[in-house]
């Protein structure tokens, strides 16, 4: 790997997205309630002192998440506050528990160096045998085991990672103040049934449903950082998405490929 | 219901939205492979004859679906050729089963007017028991089922509903074509088991799991056009999201709210 994984410690973020973290958090919780307009552009300039161009960008990106209407003219009403998920949240079940209003708590298995299996190798951009700093634990909120994740981070941070007390730390938060440039996730899920260990981490019966997910996360160059594979309990488990006509979605969805003649 | 359904009929796509279809092609086509550049913004300009305002929105989209490097002055790169979905396709499983390669079919198992009942009701925002044009049908793909789909129309387009011959055409196409406004969908999904028409329309073992899909698709100002509930076979099907940071996903995940204390 070429270049640093750590170029690009955390930014301030952009006034449009300040603007639109605004406007999104009045929006769920329910300020502007659905079917109100938002502020006019003229008052979000005057409150944010700035120009219409970040206030316009900002109201886009609602648009886009399909959060309030498209206006044409007349000011965006709001059309749902079905909430969206931080980009934290994406990576970390911890802070997925934590905004449900859960605590959230881990069991750690194992942690340590050990040395990269193909796919794993594969995902990581690293050769077959490379020392791979990994862990597995299980994910509980409120004490109720809620998610197994194997985790395996990128040779090139093995220094900063090895130096995280997994029982006190969170590896995401020293990993993003250290610098670690985290810029796009791509997750990919499938429905598994339940494994031995499942049954043993998990507490489900055996053969029930599993949501396995695998998380892979790049810098902003498109090297990987880390590579994880989450194995979620199911059963009270909804998700969901909101989409705009004239957006594609960025969820995609592959139907029985071998199954299908 | 104030507001027509049909007072947006199928609009020409703007400028940028054309010049980021464009994009997205030559990317899941594989004409600009990942690690390249994008063509300038000169290039893209004289290209589409426009100026730079719809380069930059086109180039800030593929960005914000996590297909190209933030630039930063320099050049996006590809990082990503996993393909989205246009929003068709979200609405249409007959779309997806197409874009796959595969032949959409179906069995249609009911079509009329029923009288909804309140989870219907509510969806639709109208009253229980109010006249609804419904149907049943199991989608097949080569001619496997796929899965089944109950869909439910908005009273104010009973009458297109009721005009369209199931058996020979698309219910989505004849809606759009005659100006019905499709702007938002949402959809809810979560992870179920197998009933008896299940079994029977899907081909699946009872208790096997399945991925039921509400759907519920909004006009640009909000008002209901259609709830449906599609319940797929899981074996072999995968999905997945690209995420970007400095954007939230529009994705949302809940967590086991009823057996977490």
């Amino acid at each position: 790997m070429s270049e640093s994984l750590s170029a690009n410690p955390l930014r301030r973020p952009q006034q449009h997205q300040e603007i639109a973290d605004y406007l999104r958090d009045e929006i769920f919780a329910g300020r502007i309630p659905v079917g109100e307009s938002l502020p006019s552009e003229a008052e979000l300039c005057t409150q944010f002192d700035t120009s219409r161009g970040p206030v316009r960008q900002a109201v886009s990106t609602l648009r886009s998440e399909g959060l309030i209407s498209s206006g044409r003219g007349r000011r965006s009403i709001v059309l749902s506050n079905i909430r969206t998920e931080s980009f934290e949240e994406v990576l970390s079940n911890a802070s997925r528990i934590a905004r449900m209003g859960k605590e959230p708590g881990q069991i750690l298995q194992w942690f340590g160096l050990h040395p990269a299996q193909s796919e794993i190798a594969n995902a990581l951009d690293v050769k077959e045998g490379t020392s791979v700093v990994s862990l597995r634990r299980v994910r509980t909120a409120n004490g109720t085991p809620i998610v197994t994740e194997e985790i395996f981070f990128s040779p090139s941070i093995s220094s900063i990672v090895l130096g995280v007390d997994p029982n006190s730390e969170s590896f995401h938060r020293t990993l993003m103040r250290e610098g670690v440039n985290f810029n796009n996730i791509a997750r990919a899920a499938s429905i598994d049934l339940a494994n031995e260990d499942d049954v043993s981490n998990l507490g489900v019966a055996d053969g029930a449903p599993i949501l396995e997910v695998q998380v892979r996360a790049y810098t902003h160059t498109g090297a990987p950082v880390e590579y994880a594979v989450h194995r979620y309990r199911t059963e009270e488990m909804s998700f969901g998405l909101n989409n705009v006509r004239g957006h594609s979605s960025p969820m995609w969805v592959e139907m029985a490929p071998e199954t299908i003649g």
